[in-house]
């Protein structure tokens, strides 16, 4: 394989994102790190934004330092929306867990059809999703739908018609699946989902960070999204929340906490929900992890999502071609669509040994990759700080174990 | 003054939890800083978990960082159980906001008595207390019976027995007023609203931290609270609850994320919890603020919430002879009870200026006390870092500032 090494250099010679490495964290043992689509690198900008709040602002200013965090949800939220969501100004706020944002997200979807009684999601969706529909199925008295699907290739509008009438009340679709990193159209289900009447409620868990979204056009009207795997906000790092403006008005969210009051400090008898996005918030928001936050977002923003989204391709279909050629004969099966633009930001290989070879990977050639029952192994090139070479190094890395 | 002046010389002399100030990193500006019951100070331990978690485990072992964090929202609940709330292991858990869990913990709560229809809740409690409910009474159709109070004492069971009758489900209450301080006996209530039923949740928000709790003696059935007052963990740091053990088999809460899935990593198709407390974890906690509030909490616990409870009244007990001479005369009006055992950590002085006082006393003194609509000034010593003399000096410059 002399002329792909060749090319595998050719690829980071002309990488225009190479540089971004160095504004990553270095770890002890120089791993070669392709799980960042479960929890990303700490970047310089993250780790100083974290000292700035601690040491500068929560230390040296104590209670004064609310001044910068007041509002820092929203101006998270609009980083997000003009840089990496294709969102107008206004719909996206950052703060709680993934899980507590879908169930908010959820719930008012379902304010704005309250007489429909059916919830409705991929059975391959990532189970925190399913089980959240699962709770407020039983709490309310619905009915979860549990679409079928090939686990391994984008959901389509024939996937899902079987199962929309005019009792649908919310669809929930993850952008990018966890597990295979298939990529959903998300405009095209929209357009079904809303010709029965219903809401679309989408994850960009997976998706975010790794390609363009255009939540505006693609008329979706509630998303919600991790921001600990592409966007590197650290372990546990605030979700958002989007949602969009013309709904805002009418809809209701269960949890009436004070940052969602009109006017929070007036500490007033009755609640008022304040106009806008900022409905959404409930408590106090964890400022360090909004202030990692926010130091990550800077190094997305800078390098910009078409350009990472053009590296990361290019590194996913790398991988693919090294997997016909290398794993393909030791057992392993792609568990990704081909094409890339059926893709999200990350390949798995499916293999009976999956667990095992996950372990001695890491083990030998200190290759981290991301193991999932029962058989899988993600590989995640983030393209911020993963070169081709460590793509090539390690599915290399990979056969050899495998071939052992 | 010149007594009181020696006697408060004397008390720090002798005060044997002086050396705790060195625990905590200094402001640039020296504040005599009297809002920790609003945010804590910043210690070295919790400054010094903060940089662990970000250089050693998420830098340095990137996903494997886990391994340490998996277990964090159980073992932040043991240390709290054991060391400040009186409770028996296996009850308790750290994740999300207060205002999060307190929804939680009143539906959980409401799960158990399913067939009535009532809320109740002091009129004069927390705003996010009133609101959360507020929003669970108009999504299930349930009434919310507000508890006429005077502002500033405890309640009584006589305040709560003539609206307690068959039909009320939930009864919450926070053991501490956040703004006269006053502390409710939480047995006795809890005695009251089992004797028609219903259930007690606690929110301890201005408790915890500021005297021994004792919630398995007292039979409260849940309870919520803030760690980043008198526990110092961090703005907006994660709160914590509490469930009773007898309670947790039977109840259910509404959001069912996966961190409270019986095997979370197996990503099965149905939910089922897991046992014991853990059915109150949501989402991914956000593991910066929890490693914080690790750090700070080996402060607190080193101390002991026996010498902290006994400081913490010989210094608002100092405070409030300190009003009699000095500020009553100058308009002031005392808005807390006068009697330790009726107090928490923080007393509250009412003035139609408070507003501009409170500006004007930072300002020329470097006092920063919290202010809260429409004419109170609180002023809470910590007794891990204030001393006896600025607990001193801080009403004489309240009493200056007034007297201009």
């Amino acid at each position: 394989m002399a002329g792909l090494s060749e090319r595998v250099g050719q690829l980071d010679e002309t990488d225009e994102l190479s540089d971004y490495r160095e504004r990553f964290v270095k770890d002890p043992q120089s791993i070669n790190y392709l799980d960042g689509n479960s929890l990303g690198r700490l970047s310089h900008a993250a780790r100083e934004a974290i000292m700035v709040a601690t040491d500068q602002e929560w230390g040296g200013e104590l209670i004064r330092g609310w001044e910068h965090w007041t509002g820092l949800s929203y101006s998270l939220g609009e980083t997000l929306a003009s840089h990496l969501l294709g969102a107008a100004p206004g719909q996206v706020v950052v703060s709680d867990s993934t899980s507590v944002n879908l169930y908010k997200a959820i719930m008012a979807a379902r304010s704005l059809v309250p007489n429909r009684r059916v919830l409705l999601v991929d059975l391959n969706d990532f189970p925190t999703d399913r089980y959240i529909l699962d709770g407020i199925a039983k709490e309310h008295d619905m009915e979860l739908r549990l679409v079928a699907s090939s686990m391994d290739a984008p959901l389509t509008t024939d996937d899902f018609a079987p199962y929309l009438d005019d009792d649908v009340a919310v669809v929930v679709l993850s952008q990018v699946n966890y597990r295979s990193g298939a990529l959903n159209n998300l405009a095209e289900i929209a357009d079904l989902v809303h010709s029965v009447g219903a809401m679309l409620v989408a994850d960009l868990s997976h998706s975010v960070g790794a390609m363009p979204i255009s939540l505006d056009d693609d008329e979706v009207d509630f998303a919600v999204g991790c921001t600990y795997k592409y966007l590197n906000g650290g372990p546990g790092s605030p979700a958002f929340l989007y949602a969009r403006a013309r709904l805002q008005s009418e809809l209701t969210q269960p949890i009436w906490g004070w940052f969602s009051a009109a006017d929070q400090f007036q500490m007033a008898t009755t609640y008022e929900p304040v106009a806008g996005i900022g409905r959404f918030l409930v408590g106090t928001p964890p400022v360090l992890a909004l202030s990692a936050l926010k130091g990550a977002l800077t190094v997305v923003c800078e390098a910009g999502i078409e350009r990472l989204r053009a590296k990361s391709l290019l590194q996913t279909d790398l991988a693919i071609e090294l997997f016909d050629s290398v794993l393909e004969p030791h057992g392993f099966r792609l568990a990704s669509p081909r094409e890339g633009a059926s893709r999200g930001g990350h390949v798995t290989f499916e293999h009976p040994s999956a667990l095992e070879l996950s372990s001695l990977l890491m083990q030998h050639h200190k290759v981290l990759v991301d193991y999932r029952v029962p058989d899988r192994i993600r590989f995640a090139p983030s393209p911020l700080y993963t070169s081709f070479t460590q793509v090539h190094e390690g599915v290399m890395a990979l056969a050899k174990v495998a071939g052992v």
